[in-house]
């Protein structure tokens, strides 16, 4: 079984205001043409096929020419899931239609028990879900943690597991760590919501999407994310883009990250304003980039926006390198808060407002209200 | 050639603030068993599928439902359009899949110029457009007015007729009066949008969307509104709601209509706040109706509105019977003012807000502004 891994399209995405359509509608035919070369047996999709629950009429119109594209035109049977950013029920439309032509998408939680057989691949496709969509399933209302939950969906999965064939999830949450250093850790802010990885082991390959970061997993295994089809903030302005070929063999899992290269880049430039102006500079770079820009200089410059505007048409932001001592010392005070455990960031807090420490009745207060909330997360 | 002809369904419609998804749900379940007694060999659905563009969420699931139930599980060839209401690109997700099952959803032009065939029978499915589009398809900038646009997507459909089948056109217009008056009222408020009956006898029957009432077309002929599945308004109260049942003989066109009871009804009520809180009369009567209130009362009454709603759950409005001669008369004067033409209506305006008449060359200018209006419609 060979088969492409994608995830997080976002289609109808904004970046600081521009529209990508056109980068997504150009990634998009990048992504078909290495799907044909590959001779792929099937295209996964591991959630948010769409940016926003209720898309504009232009990303509805754009997904619906790419979905005649993948299925209708080229014939590859589709593999996908919704994910936070969809809405599962306006994705769901026609789903029956769909499926008749080989193009699964499950949007719900109980599709995900039956998978789907390709060649000899069992698909599991397991669809963003809340905890409430568990406890509604699993007829148990106790369920509140997403770990406790996925548990429970991966032993009903394994009802069905075919020995004579390999097994796949696609799925779209936030995979990380393991279960052994779990217990040290009961309180810790973040940490709660992640799946382990050691409980996904029991899979040949799980396709995942959300997170968009292509080496988000850094264990080498067969758990991984494909990453987001383009750089949707600066903040993955280093981050490659691209899609996985996942190739099944007997006794081993093959997985090779295909870069796919954007029409336009995003990106930071920093410089003076008048390096960044100069021909010598701006000719030898691609203007049309999404650019976020740094100035070195302190002195005034009038207009330099707009100036800037005529030279690089998709200047996504505009700021001054001198701020970054002043920003340097914020990030420095956010790293000491997160180093924090949640009671002693309350009670600094309370102190500060207050002018004075909380009382044992209102520590004893706080510590059971945050054991409550460890146990319903 | 046996098929149902049903319009305006208007799914997520919320009559004064009651979503009346229950009773769609319900008349929906009514229709499917008449055309089930009835053996039909297709659904017509001639537009306004959802109420709005951007349904809700609700609004997609029931409607989700609504399509398997009829073409998947019940098996019937579906042939419908998008309407007014509707958002076209929205409507028209996956509709090359629905196709491969016999579910025809036209939502653009130029789809209405391949007739769907089933058994003896041509449905052109013609959706609801501007201008605008038939501009673009048929590349004729000049294109401005609606009749003049449907008159060359008719000469173009009959250039696949084929003379031994039956031509059914469904469409959502407002199709009303002959092309033979229309010269004599060429600035009436209204009148140009309409499309003259016998532009349409080529066809053997023409399924109607657009206006919510069967009887809107007076003549018994083959063009013919199905009226909304549902009474959408007050003004709607005396209008009988359900379905046509068509069937094309070799040398007639029988059309029946079957009318569909909704599970609570629309109408007005009158008479004394004591008469209608008595149990002698409210117990005869399903108060679970929508009803709109009129009180015959000229004493102030307390806290009459919640007294009726506990009665009357889904009040839609309360009034009182005494306003109607204030109301009688802005009724007058409005019949009135749609009497006048639009520039004594403009000039008369003037006046009042700038207590001077029109200057010669402001009549000039209106004069041309009212042509240019009427040349562009």
């Amino acid at each position: 079984m060979k088969f492409l891994h994608t995830a997080d399209w976002h289609i109808g995405r904004k970046l600081n205001g521009f529209l990508l359509l056109e980068e997504q509608k150009d990634v998009f035919e990048k992504l078909m043409t290495v799907a044909k070369d590959e001779k792929v047996e099937a295209i996964v999709i591991a959630g948010d096929l769409y940016d926003r629950s209720v898309p504009s009429v232009e990303a509805v119109s754009l997904f619906n020419d790419m979905m005649i594209e993948m299925n209708i035109k080229a014939n590859f049977p589709v593999l996908a899931i919704s994910g936070n950013h969809d809405s599962a029920t306006r994705l769901d439309t026609a789903s029956p239609w769909l499926k008749a032509q080989n193009f699964h998408l499950h949007t719900k939680l109980e599709q995900a028990m039956t998978p789907i057989v390709i060649n000899n691949t069992q698909f599991y496709l397991l669809p963003y879900f809340e905890p409430f969509h568990a406890r509604q399933y699993f007829e148990d209302d106790n369920l509140r943690n997403i770990q406790t939950c996925i548990a429970l969906v991966l032993k009903e999965m394994a009802k069905t597991f075919d020995s004579d064939k390999k097994q796949v999830l696609v799925s779209h949450f936030f995979a990380a760590g393991s279960t052994k250093s779990d217990s040290e850790t009961p309180l810790e802010v973040g940490g709660l919501d992640s799946i382990p990885l050691d409980m996904l082991e029991v899979f040949d390959y799980v396709a995942l999407g959300h997170l968009h970061y292509k080496d988000a997993i850094k264990e080498n295994g067969n758990v991984q994310y494909s990453g987001s089809l383009l750089k949707y903030s600066l903040s993955e302005e280093h981050q490659e883009k691209g899609i996985r070929i996942v190739e099944l063999q007997d006794e081993s899992v093959e997985n090779q990250f295909i870069p796919l290269k954007p029409l336009r880049d995003v990106r930071q430039i920093t410089g003076s304003f008048k390096e960044l102006t100069s021909p010598e500079y701006y000719e030898k770079i691609n203007r049309e980039d999404y650019v976020a820009i740094s100035l070195t200089d302190t002195a005034i410059i009038f207009n330099a926006l707009n100036e800037l505007r005529q030279i690089y048409p998709n200047l996504i932001s505009l700021d001054r390198v001198v701020k970054e001592t002043k920003q340097e010392k914020i990030n420095e005070k956010e790293e000491e808060l997160i180093q924090l455990k949640p009671e002693v960031l309350l009670k600094n807090y309370f102190e500060e407002v207050s002018s004075s420490p909380l009382t044992k009745r209102q520590e004893a207060w706080l510590e059971e209200a945050i054991i409550q909330n460890s146990l319903e997360k």
